[in-house]
């Protein structure tokens, strides 16, 4: 099994290294990853500059590595279009400092390079620690190397992707796993303004997270009590319900 | 009704000017977008620096207009919860110069500010001139006024947004108006690899469309018969139809 390891904290985070060390003996791992914190970037690909690819060697032997002056999807794309002698089997992008749930995923660089994968066509999978504080991998390290060997036993939908919180907390604390639904995490006050010293108005973005469970099953929920989450995403984002009622609308001008 | 106008092409591009024209008679128009162009950058916010907000007046007496220093997410965000005196009845993203059809959307920077509208709970619309050559945004813009006006008054859900392309041809060869779901676009060749003059290697994102039609009702589709495509978009990425499968995974460690 080829796996492609990447994440968006930058190809020197701890995370990154404790992923590829976790799947080392599961399959022949190559990493491309930003030579940078790339985080919140969302989707982002970059057109406008050309991209360049570093090997890099503080992986340990027998694990090729590039680090790329861009964003996580830039990475994949790469990866797999140009950097790789053949297509991964799966893709994993993490481990994550701090949680990826909810409407969040949408901003973040980890999800996006899974779903990149899937667009291209490789299984992957976003793993996530959910925590800022936590500096210990190894529990989600751990869980990381199970839930590869899954799918690709399980042969998970190629247009599919897994997004993976781990709790911040030691093993004995961990309940369980559970299959979940993204919850939708809006913020309160979500701009810090404030004034330079030449008097200029300025904004930080900030906010406390006002969380919203949709439903008891949710990602948002489960991780607060301390389960792992593993939420199937797809990409389609068609809202295929609205399309017979926007047919109704009267569009002619 | 007060609508808020913005893109990803920057805050001077002839799409958006033609955008805020065309509402102008039917609300009451703000514009807040970025200060230059940011495609392709995704649902990337701005997390690490300071954004700022400033005044410009080149829409002319009665719209307010800000340009910003970040993304379309960003514009969106900010105008929203910083800078605008009420909530919008409506957020406008475009008129972009260029399709944003089919899984194109995930990077798309136009998409992505109705997105965040919609997560914010404001219903929205992302408008797209659907090639790269045309520079005349009159039809685009006039459909886009019809489009605000049917949102309106048909109360489009709150937590959902509407995908529009125009063809880039003349009024009388529009077909007509389609409401249809995301096709997939993948690309071929999606690398140019080159060597600087000092001949270190580096990569131009590049890359031929190879459509996927999952089905007629596609956009990706339609657009190319020449009809207006409307698609409803929603955030939620969770793919429900592989949640039982998953909870038969073993994923005991």
């Amino acid at each position: 099994m080829l796996i492609l390891v990447t994440n968006d904290d930058g190809i020197e985070a701890p995370g990154i290294m404790s992923l590829a060390a976790a799947v080392e003996d599961i399959g022949h791992v190559v990493v491309v990853a930003p030579e940078r914190e790339r985080s919140a970037v969302g989707h982002a690909i970059t057109m406008h500059k050309p991209l360049r690819a570093t090997p890099v060697n503080h992986f340990g032997k027998g694990v090729k590595a590039w680090s790329v002056n861009g964003t996580p999807s830039d990475c994949v794309k790469l990866g797999i279009e140009a950097l790789l002698d053949s297509n991964p089997d799966i893709v994993l992008s993490g481990i994550n400092r701090g949680p990826n749930l909810g409407t969040d995923v949408l901003y973040s660089g980890t999800v996006s390079a899974a779903i990149e994968a899937a667009i291209l066509g490789i299984p992957s999978a976003a793993i996530s620690l959910a925590s800022y504080d936590a500096t210990d991998y190894s529990v989600a390290a751990r869980f990381a190397r199970i839930l590869a060997k899954n799918i690709h036993k399980n042969k998970l939908q190629k247009d599919t992707l897994l997004n993976v919180n781990i709790p911040g907390v030691s093993y004995d604390r961990i309940k369980g796993v559970k299959i979940t639904c993204l919850g939708t995490r809006r913020y309160r006050n979500s701009f810090d303004e404030r004034k330079d010293p030449r008097g200029q108005q300025y904004y930080w973005l900030s906010g406390e997270a006002v969380d919203e469970y949709h439903n008891d099953r949710c990602d948002i929920n489960m991780i607060s009590q301390n389960y792992i989450t593993v939420t199937p995403i797809h990409f389609d984002l068609t809202k295929f319900s609205l399309i017979e009622e926007l047919q109704k609308w009267e569009f002619k001008f």
